[in-house]
This record gives structure tokens, sequence and C-alpha cells, in this order.
């Protein structure tokens, strides 16, 4: 009863420099009006970690550095976690039918999209925030 | 192969006026250090949609507001979408054991908990945005 069926509504591209989101033409009614927002969130497959293993994970040391304290994979953006869902908030560069070019995302090429959702400033980005001191710096 | 098993790692509790994300035993090591954030992004199952009528769902009028335009479910945060998906952030109160007790979140008791991430701003916070109108006005 606690378990979910999901599939690809698209896939991540990269191809010499150049990143979009191909959405399979059944769901591309479902992007009427994204043209509109800024940004969006991409929820993704971590596919390469599709085994048992990676599923299994659940402490890391943040960003692949042993010097970031152990940390749970629920406490950080790990692409190890039991369910494999990424997420990217990506600005959005223009949309051309099926296809939304972005600025970057840090999903692999050929990624699995499990869904989109408009970055709506109200409820997405929070102001008043904290964070422990390995999350301050920016991973770039 | 362009499908995922998924499957909860908890719960949303909603009981008087307090709500709390249950995590489940066996998965609460992940939770190490996620008490040094402010907020989390909850990953849950919009379980009372899931019949293919609303999986089948590509566009609506948000906010159920037949005022705002039609709008496709990947251009808003509408509950009706081809892969369940709730996403929501909220404020962590404290967090006892596997209970993190949150300020509020739209999901209704007993969602199942796909993911949990931490909020961090360097990532999750865009300050730079633009949306349509019907999206700037305030959900609640």
């Amino acid at each position: 009863m606690d378990s979910f069926h999901l599939f690809a509504v698209g896939k991540v591209k990269k191809d010499s420099g150049i990143t979009t989101i191909e959405i399979y033409k059944e769901y591309a009614d479902a992007l009427l009006g994204l043209d509109q927002f800024s940004h969006v969130i991409v929820l993704y497959w971590f596919y390469k970690n599709d085994t048992p293993e990676k599923k299994n994970v659940l402490r890391v040391h943040p960003r692949h550095n042993m010097s970031n304290p152990l940390t749970g994979v629920f406490a950080c953006h790990s692409p190890c976690r039991p369910n494999l869902i990424g997420l990217s908030v990506c600005k959005i560069l223009f949309i051309e039918d099926n296809v939304i070019r972005i600025d970057s995302t840090d999903a692999f090429n050929d990624s699995p999209v499990l869904d989109l959702k408009s970055y709506i400033p109200s409820m997405d980005m929070i102001q008043d925030t904290f964070v422990p001191k390995w999350a301050i710096r920016n991973p770039q």
C-alpha cells in the first residue's frame, strides 16, 4: 500500500553546453503558461544510483567532502537516498513546443524527469533561514 | 525502463493543530543534522488523487479559482499531475528522534512522505524571479 509507481514525463538533455528539459509529447499540454515564470523546479531520477546499495545509504559527507560532517541524506541533497528523487531549481531561458531551454542543472544527461513545478516565491522562497556551516558555501 | 518504484519513508500527521513528519524508524538515521536547518523541503504523495482520472489532468485553473487562467500542471503546484508528487517547504520547530515538528504544510493528514531535503538557500532560494499575476497572490 505504501509504494508508488512513477514514470518519466521527459528527459534532461545536455549537449555542447546547451541544457534542455525535453517533455514527452503526450505531456506537452502540461507546460501551458510555464513561459510566464522565470524559474522551474525540476524533479528527476538519480538513475545512475539506482542500485540497492546506493538506496541504502542513509548518511554521507555532503558534497563528497570528507571534511564536511557526517550528515543524514534527508539533511542534504545527496544523490544517494531511499527514493532517488533529485531537485534542481533552474532558470528558464525559453520554451519551444515541448522543450525547455534552461541555464543549468546538476542532473546528468538523460536523467528521467518525474515532474516540473513553476517556482512560486510566495511558497518556495524562504528568506529567514539558517543552515550549518557546510551548507553556507556555494557548491560550485 | 522509464518507470520507477518508490515507497513511503514516513507520514505527515496532523492532530489538534500540531503538524509533524513521522519518519519510519528504519530511515531515522537519515535525519542526522537536519536539526541544524531552519527549513525542510518535504516531498509527499497526493494520495487522495491516486486515480487514473486525476493523473490524466494536464491543465487546471490554479488554486481552484476559475478566474485564474487555464494553466498546465507543470506551471503550477496543482495536486493533480501525472506523477502525484507534492512539494512543501516547511519551517522546522524541533526534532525528537524520528519525528519532526513543523509549523504547517498543505499536505493532508496521513500523506505518505517520499523524501526530505534540507532547504539550502544557495541552491533553493532564488531572488531574481518573475511570475504571472495569478501566482503573485498569497495562496492563504
